[in-house]
C-alpha cells in the first residue's frame, strides 16, 4: 500500500485546479458541481456558501482521481502542493497549525463520489495528529480526550489506510482492559489511553513494517491515494457492476477540519430531520447526546434526547439550529436530514441531505409544501416515488404500532409492506398451515424454486441470507408480499423448527413481526396499520398527478368486485379481463372438461352451450361494474389441459364425475401434453383449430352487450384476441367474430349500434415485427408483455428462478425483466409495432396489459413511444397514475 | 348458373382487346404474356408463332376475366362481338362453319392462369355440336364417331357448365347398358350412343329446367362464362390460399378448334417427352394409340405403343413429329412434355411444357444440354431443383426396378425417397418391429403427435387420408423420410391388422413399397437403387455451382465420421458441432450424472475432471477430420435435466448404479424439472451458473487444438457461446473463455497461435435487436434459426405438430416455418442482427446453423443478406452447394 511516498516523474503539461476550498474565507465549489466534487464536497461549499457554520476544508476532485490512474497509479505531481496552498488557508482560518506541537490543525478525510456508493473507503479522522501534537493537545484539552483521538487515529489509519486488519487492534486492546481488570472500553483512563497509543503503535510497525507516521503531510498523502486506490477496489467495482452506475470519473475527496462533540459538557452532537420523516408532520424531529461524538450516536451505548430538549441544555445553539431548519428547507425547498456537532458551546453543520420518509410522510410533505408554496404542484408530484405509493396502500407499522416493542434484528427491506405470523419453516409446512388459517411467516435460510407455493401462502418472508435480489427478494416483490431478507443474526434450524435470534430460541408457536419497509425483525406481535383507501392528501397527490398525465390508466380485472375496487382506485377501463379464470367455478369447470374430451364439434358445442350463460353473467356484471368505461376481453388464451387433472387420483375422481373411463380421460391428457406449453396450442391457435369456442365466447359478449343496454348500461367492450404471429390468424378470426356480432345482434333482434373493437394482443415477437400487416385488420394493439418478454430473452417465467438471482447477482441483468421492462430489447419490438402499425391505421389505440403496466420505469417507457394507456392489476393501479403524471411532467421539463 | 344470356347494360369506354386469336392467318399472343394470356395460351400462341401445327382457336385474356368481376358478374358486352369476329378467322381457316349443319366448325374451351392452378373448370369439348350439325358430322366421319362426341358434349356441358351432378349421366348410360346387355361403354353401337344422347337430353332438361341449347354460339358464352365464375370457385379459392398465390387478374379462356384422333386409323393421338425423363437419355420417349382421343391412352383401357415405332404406321408423321422434338428443344432449350394428335394423316401439336422429370434425370439433361451448347453453364444449374438433389441422395425405384410390378394404387408424394416393409399399424408395434430389425412400413388412416416414435422407427409412412400438408407429409419431409399420403384407395382396419387395395386384403406380414416420388404404392417387393453420391455428372454440376457461389457451405456434424461424410460432400468447415451428445456414450453419462449431482463447485469439477479427456479425444477426431477445415464447437446447450432418467425404474437403477439414495436423485430431478425447458435454465445460463462447465469444454478445446498441432493438423476451433440474449453474457464468458485458452496454453507449454475465435448463437430475438451491442464480444455470429423461429412465432417444435396441420391446411402459414425459413419475421431479426453487428465490426462472419441452412429458399434468403456461411446436415450439403449457386446466378440476373 501507499507507506513510500511516490513521487511522480510524470507531470502534466499545466496544472489544473485539483482542489477545491470551502471556508469562511472563499468558497470554489457550487452545489450544482456534483461530477467534478462529489456528492458530499458540492454539499459542502453549498452549505458554506449559504452561511452554513460548516467546518471549512477543502475536496479533491474527481478529476484528480481519474488523473491518478491515467498516471498508472501515480499521484499528480501538483496535487499536494495545491493541497499544501488550502491548508495555508485553513490554518488562517482556525488558528490552528497542521502538524504544530501546540495548537494541532486536526482533518478529517472522507471519500465522496457523484453517486452515493458504499464500498468506498471509511473516513480516517484526526490526521495530524502525532506524538508530539498529541502533548499538546492532551495539555489544551485534556489527556484523556487527546490520547482518545490519537488511537483512533492509529487505528483507522492503520485498517483503512494501511489495511492492518481491525481485530489486532481490537485485540491488543482486549488485552489492555484484562491486564486493567475494566470492562467496556469508556472505562479505561487516560494514562490506560496513552498506553493504548503505544501498543497500538506496535501493532501498526508489525504489520505494515514502519512506524506509523509522524509527518502529518506524509498522512494526508497516504489517506488520499488510499480514497483514490478504493475507487477500484473489489467492493466498489462490484457495486457499480451490480447498480449499473457507469460514467462517473472517479471519487473525490473531502478533506475537513476536525470539530469535536467530546470535549465537555458545552459540547455535543445530534442528528435530525426537517420534518417527521415517519408522518411528514411539519415538526423539527430528532435527538442529541451532550459530550459526545457522532459515532455514539450511532453505537447506542447512551440514549440521546430529543431535539426538543435541547433548548434547555443550550438555547442559543438550539435557535441557531432552528433557524438553520428553516434556512435548509428554504434553500433545498425538502426536508433534509442533518448532522450537527456542538463543540464548545459553538454549533457546526457537519451534514445535510435530502431525507428518506416513509410513503405516508412523502405524501404529506409533498401536498404541504405545495401548500407552503415552497414547491409547485408539479414538484409535489414528483417527490412522491412509486414505492411510496405501494407503501400507502399496504399494511404498515407506524412509529406508534411499534411503542414498547424493540426489533431484535435487521435484515433488507427486500419487500415492502408489514406482516406478522407465526413462524413456519419449510414450504409445505407454511402452506398446510396457511390452509387451515393460520397466518404464517415462512422462515428459511434461503428460498428456491420448490418454495414458491409456500412463500405465496405465507403472510410473510423472512430469510437470514441473501440480499435484495436473492430468490425471495425478486419473488416476493413480484407479488407485493412482504419480505425481509438476509437477516444475518436470525439462526435457522428448521429440521428442529427452530429459529435462535439474539441468543433466544423461538419455535413454531412464536409469532414474529417483520417491516419490509425498514427490514426490521420483532419477535413480538405487532399491530399493523391497515391502508386507508385513496382519501385526504393522498387522494389531492393523484388528482394533481392525473391532471398531467397524457396515457390512461386501466386495470387487470376479470370479477364484478376487481372491476369495482379498481374503479375505486381510480381505473378508467379495463385492460384485461382474462376469461379463462371464469371456468374453473362450480359446475363450469364439468362442461369445459367435457368440451375438452368430446370427440365432435357437435359435443363441443353442445358443451360450449352450457358455458354461454355462465360467461354471459360473467361479462354482464362486469361492463355494469365498469358502467360504460372500455372493457377488453380477451378470449380463451391457456392450453386446454390446464382446464384437466394431472394426478391419477384426481384424474379417477373426475373420470367418475364426468361418468368416462379413466383410461379415455387419461388419454386425452396426455394427447394434450406439451413439452413446452408456453408455446404450444393456445391463444388463438385453439380459435384456429376449435372456432366454436370463439363462437361461443364472442356470442356471450355481444348477448351480455345487449343485456346492458336493454338496462341502459352503455357497455363498450373490446374483444381481443391472444398470441397473434401472422395477419392471417387475425383477419380469419376477426371475420368469424364480426359473424358471430351480427348472426347474435339478429338473433337478439337488437338493432341499436354495439360499436364493439376488436384487435389483438402483441405479445408475439413476431407479431410486433409484422405490425403493419396485422394493423390491417386490429383496432387496437395491447402489448402483452409477460409474453413478449419470455419470447423475446427466451425466458420461462416459471422458470426464470433458477438462474434469475445468479443473472442480477453477476450484474447479467440490471433488473428482473418481468418487473421492469427491458426497453433496449422488448421495447425495440414495442417501438417498432407503434409505429409499423400507426404507419398502417393512423387511429390505431395502444396500450400495454402486461404486468410492466403497473411498474413506474415501464410506464415511462409507455409515455415516451406514445401508448395510449397502460393497464395493470386494481392495486398498483394508483401507482400507474402515479408514473403516468411523472412522465408527462419530465418529458415538459425535458 | 349461366343459362340465359346475359346481356350487360354496362359497357366500358373503349374496348379493349379481349381476344387474342392465334392460327396460321395471324398470332395475337406472344409467349411473354404469360398474366394476360395465361400459360397455356401464351404457350399455344409461341408454338404457332414458331409454324408448328397446332389447331387453331383464340385466348380470351385474364384481364376479360377482371373485367367480369369488376361488372359485378357479368360479361363485357363487348366481348361476345369480338369472339364472333375470330371464330369468322377460324372459320376461313378451317374451311368449317360454326354450327353449321354440314360441315360443322366444332370447338374445345379450357381455363388457362397465369399459374397452373388445380381447381379451376374441367375442358368442356366439341362445342358447336347440336342435334343438327350432330347428324352432318354422322355423314362425314360416321355415325358412332359423331353421337359418341355429341353425347360427351351434353354431358360435360351439363356437369362442368350447368353444374348437373355427373352421376345422373352415369345412371343413364348404366341403365342403357343393361338394356342392350353390353358391359363395355365401347361395346355401345352407335344406334345406342344416339339413344344415349336422347336420354342425356332428357337428364340435362330435367336437372337444368330448360332443353340443352341448340346454339353454338349461346354453348360457347356460356361455357366462357362458366370458366370465369371457376376462377372464384371454392376449390380454386382454397388452392390460391394455400400455395400463396396472390396478385393475378383472373384466368385466361382457351377456345380451340377441335382436332380428333379417332376418326379412324389413319387417327390416332399420344403424349411424348423429348428425352427419357427417368433417366435423362437423349432419346425420344413416349407413346402413341391408333385411332383414340387422348383421354383413351389416360384411361389405360388399350395399351399404347412407344413412339419409336411410330414410323412403320406412319412414317411421315413420325418424321414430322421428330423434327418437331428437335425444333422444340432448340425453341424452348428444355426437355418438353408433348400431347399431339395425327386426324386423318395430319399432325397436330396439341400442347407442349417442361416436362417434369427425375433428379437423376433432371442432372444428366443439364449437363447434356450444356456439352451440347443448348444453353450455359449457368442455366444448368438452374435446371436442376434441391429436389432433384435429394432425389440423388435418397434410395429411389428407377423405371428398372418397377418392370414387372404394377403400382396397387396411387397417393400423394409427401415425402421423397424409396421404402420397402411389412405393414405395421400401430406407432408402438412399429418401434417394436423395429427394434427387433425386422423393416416396417407404418400405415395409418392418419397420424397424430403421438405416432412419432413409430413414424421415426418406421421405413416409410403410407397414409389413406391427408394431403400434402397432413401431420404425416409434414414430420416426415422434415425427417428426410419417404412418405405417401392421402392414398384413399387403401382402406385400413387396424384393429384387425389388415389392409384392403383394390379388393385384395394384406396382413402384417405381407410386404408394401412405396414411391414418395410419385406416390404410387406397390403390394409388392421392389429393389430400390441406393444413392450413388457425388460421381459422373452430380459431381461436375455442384462443382459448376460451387464456381458461381458466395455462400459458403459447412455442415452440422458431431462426430468424426458424420465430419468425413460431410467433407465428402463438399463441406468446407464444420457450422456447429453439438457437444452434449457426446455426454451419452458410456462411462461419460456417468460422470456428467455426477457433476449434475454434485452439490459443491469442487464436485462438480472433480466430476467434470472425468468428463475433459473424453471432449479432448472427441475434438481431436473432429479436427483431424476436418484437416485445417474451420470447426465450431457449441458450448453445452440443453437444461441439466435431459441429462438425467425420468422414470422410476430407471432412476432407481441409475441411482444404485451411482451409490446414491434413489431419493436424492429423485430430488434433483424434480429440483430440475421445468415447466418450459425450451425457455429455462440452458445454453450460455448454465454456464453463468456453473462456469466450471465451460472452463473444462474449453480446455478441452484448446488442448485438442494443440495435440492436433503437435500432429501438424492445423486445428481451426471457433468457440460458440449458445443462448446470449445480452451482451453481458457473452462479454462475461467470453472473458472465462480467453481466460482459459491463456491458462491452458501456458499449462500445456505451447507458444504457438491457436487463433480460436469466439462468437455467438443468434438465436434469442433480443440477441438479434441487440446484435450491435452482442457484436462487441463477437468474432462470429452463427444463426439459431430453430430456436430463433421458436421464438420469433412462440411455437415449441416439440408441440406445433398439434395445430400445424391446421395451420397449413387454412392457408394461416404457406409453409412449416421450421423447414422453410419464414424471411418476413424471423427474417427481419436476421437482417436486423446483420446489419447492426456489421455496423458494430465490418468483419463480423456471418452464418447460420439451424437446419434452415439446408432448405433453398431459406439460402436464397441467406445469400441476400449478406451472411458468408450456411451449415446443414451432412446429408444436404449438396443441396446446399446447388441452392448457393443459384443464389447467386439467380442475383447476377437481376
Amino acid at each position: 500500500m501507499a507507506t513510500k511516498k511516490k513521487k511522480s516523474s510524470t507531470r502534466s503539461p499545466r496544472a489544473p485546479r485539483m482542489v477545491y476550498y470551502f471556508g469562511s474565507t472563499k468558497v470554489d465549489g457550487r452545489a450544482e458541481q456534483r461530477s467534478l466534487l462529489g456528492g458530499k464536497g458540492a454539499n459542502l461549499a453549498d452549505m458554506t456558501s449559504i452561511g452554513l457554520p460548516v467546518p471549512p476544508g477543502m475536496t479533491i476532485t474527481t478529476d484528480t482521481c481519474a488523473t491518478y490512474y491515467d498516471l498508472g497509479g501515480k499521484m499528480p505531481s501538483e496535487l499536494m502542493g495545491q493541497v499544501s496552498k488550502a491548508i495555508k488557508t485553513l490554518e488562517k482560518e482556525t488558528g490552528k497549525k497542521f502538524g504544530d506541537g501546540s495548537n494541532p490543525l486536526l482533518l478529517s478525510v472522507r471519500s465522496g463520489a457523484a453517486v452515493s456508493m458504499p464500498g468506498m473507503m471509511d473516513t480516517v479522522l484526526n490526521l495530524g495528529l502525532n506524538d508530539d501534537s498529541v502533548e499538546a493537545m492532551a495539555e489544551a484539552a485534556g489527556e484523556r480526550f487527546a490520547f482518545d483521538a490519537y488511537r483512533r487515529l492509529i487505528n483507522m489509519f492503520g485498517d483503512v489506510v494501511m489495511d492492518v486488519d481491525h481485530h489486532f487492534f481490537e485485540d491488543a486492546f482486549e488485552g489492555l482492559k484484562k491486564k486493567l481488570k475494566v470492562k467496556e472500553d469508556t472505562d479505561v483512563d487516560a494514562a490506560g489511553l496513552r498506553q493504548l497509543c503505544e501498543l497500538y503503535k506496535s501493532v501498526y510497525r508489525k504489520h505494515v513494517g514502519k512506524p506509523f507516521p509522524q509527518d502529518p503531510m506524509g498522512q494526508l498523502e497516504s489517506a488520499v491515494e488510499a480514497v483514490f486506490k478504493s475507487w477500484n477496489g473489489d467492493k466498489a467495482l462490484s457495486y457499480r457492476r451490480i447498480e449499473g452506475i457507469s460514467g462517473l470519473n472517479g471519487t473525490a475527496v473531502n478533506v475537513q477540519t476536525m470539530v469535536f462533540g467530546n470535549t465537555g459538557d458545552d459540547s455535543g452532537t445530534g442528528v435530525a430531520f426537517t420534518r417527521d420523516p415517519s408522518n411528514g408532520k411539519n415538526e423539527f424531529y430528532g435527538e442529541f447526546l451532550i459530550n459526545a461524538q457522532g459515532e455514539d450516536v450511532v453505537a447506542g451505548l447512551r440514549t440521546p434526547e430529543p431535539v426538543k430538549n435541547m433548548a434547555k441544555w443550550d438555547a442559543k445553539a438550539h435557535k441557531e439550529l432552528l433557524k438553520i431548519r428553516t434556512k435548509l428547507e428554504k434553500h433545498y425547498r425538502d426536508v433534509q436530514d442533518i448532522e450537527f456537532t456542538i463543540e464548545r458551546g459553538k454549533l457546526y453543520m457537519l451534514q445535510t441531505r435530502s431525507g428518506k420518509r416513509t410513503g405516508a410522510a412523502a405524501v404529506k410533505i409533498a401536498v404541504d409544501m405545495v401548500k407552503e408554496r415552497l414547491i409547485s404542484k408539479e414538484e409535489g408530484v414528483m417527490r412522491v416515488t412509486p414505492d411510496h405509493v405501494t407503501q400507502m396502500l399496504l399494511p404498515s407499522f407506524p412509529s406508534g404500532a411499534k411503542k414498547g416493542h424493540s426489533s431484535a434484528t435487521k435484515g433488507l427491506p427486500a419487500s415492502p409492506g408489514a406482516a406478522v405470523g407465526a413462524l413456519a419453516f419449510t414450504a409445505d409446512e407454511a402452506v398446510e398451515r396457511a390452509q387451515k388459517g393460520e397466518k404464517v411467516l415462512l422462515v428459511r435460510k434461503e428460498t428456491s424454486p420448490e418454495d414458491v407455493d409456500g412463500m405465496h401462502m405465507a403472510d410473510g418472508i423472512l430469510t437470514s441470507t441473501g440480499g435484495m435480489t436473492s430468490h425471495a427478494a425478486v419473488v416476493a416483490r413480484g407479488w407485493g408480499k412482504c419480505c425481509v431478507a438476509g437477516a444475518g443474526d436470525v439462526q435457522i434450524d428448521a429440521a428442529k423448527g427452530k429459529v435462535t435470534v439474539n441468543g433466544k430460541t423461538y419455535g413454531r408457536k412464536d409469532v414474529f413481526s417483520i417491516d419490509g419497509n425498514t427490514g426490521e425483525v420483532f419477535t413480538s406481535v405487532l399491530t399493523p396499520e391497515q391502508p386507508k383507501g385513496i382519501t385526504g392528501d393522498f387522494k389531492k397527490l393523484l388528482d394533481w398527478s392525473d391532471s398531467y398525465r397524457r396515457l390512461g390508466v386501466r386495470t387487470n380485472a376479470d370479477t364484478p368486485a376487481d372491476s369495482k375496487r379498481a374503479r375505486d382506485f381510480g381505473a378508467e377501463g379495463i385492460g384485461l379481463t382474462r376469461t379463462e379464470h371464469m371456468f374453473f367455478e362450480g359446475d363450469r369447470i364439468m362442461s369445459m372438461r367435457k368440451m375438452i374430451l368430446a370427440e365432435s364439434e357437435a359435443d363441443r358445442r353442445k358443451a360450449l352451450k352450457e358455458l354461454l350463460p355462465h360467461q354471459r353473467k360473467d361479462f354482464t356484471g362486469i361492463f355494469t361494474a365498469m358502467k360504460g368505461l372500455p372493457v377488453t376481453v380477451r378470449l380463451l388464451d391457456p392450453p386446454l389441459h390446464e382446464f384437466l387433472p394431472h394426478e391419477p387420483a384426481a384424474m379417477k375422481a373426475v373420470a367418475k364425475e364426468m361418468g368416462v373411463t379413466p383410461a379415455k380421460l387419461k388419454a386425452r391428457v396426455e394427447s394434450l401434453h406439451e413439452m413446452n406449453p408456453m408455446l404450444g396450442h393456445r391463444g388463438c391457435r385453439l380459435s384456429i383449430t376449435y372456432p366454436e369456442i370463439l363462437e361461443m365466447q364472442v356470442q356471450a359478449i355481444v348477448e351480455a352487450a345487449i343485456a346492458c343496454a336493454k338496462k341502459k348500461v352503455k357497455a363498450k367492450p373490446e374483444i381481443m384476441i391472444p398470441l397473434v404471429g401472422t395477419k392471417k390468424e387475425l383477419s380469419m378470426l376477426r371475420e368469424r367474430a364480426e359473424n358471430v356480432i351480427a348472426a347474435t345482434k339478429k338473433a337478439k333482434k337488437f338493432s341499436g349500434k354495439l360499436n364493439i373493437l376488436i384487435g389483438t394482443m402483441i405479445e408475439i415477437p413476431r407479431a410486433a415485427l409484422t405490425a403493419d400487416e396485422v394493423a390491417e385488420c386490429a383496432d387496437f394493439f395491447s402489448f402483452g408483455t409477460n409474453d413478449l418478454t419470455q419470447m423475446a430473452f427466451g425466458y420461462s417465467r416459471d422458470d426464470i428462478g433458477t438462474f434469475l438471482p445468479d443473472y442480477l447477482e453477476q450484474g447479467v441483468l440490471p433488473v428482473d425483466p418481468f418487473a421492469s421492462l427491458d426497453t433496449t430489447g422488448v421495447g425495440q419490438l414495442i417501438e417498432t409495432a407503434c409505429s409499423k402499425g400507426r404507419a398502417t391505421r393512423g387511429d390505431l389505440k395502444l396500450g400495454i396489459c402486461g404486468e410492466h403496466g403497473g411498474d413506474a420505469p415501464s410506464i415511462f417507457f409507455c409515455h415516451a413511444v406514445g401508448l395510449d394507456y397502460v393497464s395493470c392489476s386494481p392495486f398498483r393501479v394508483p401507482v400507474a397514475r402515479l408514473a403516468a403524471g411523472q412522465a408527462a411532467i419530465a418529458e415538459k421539463q425535458g
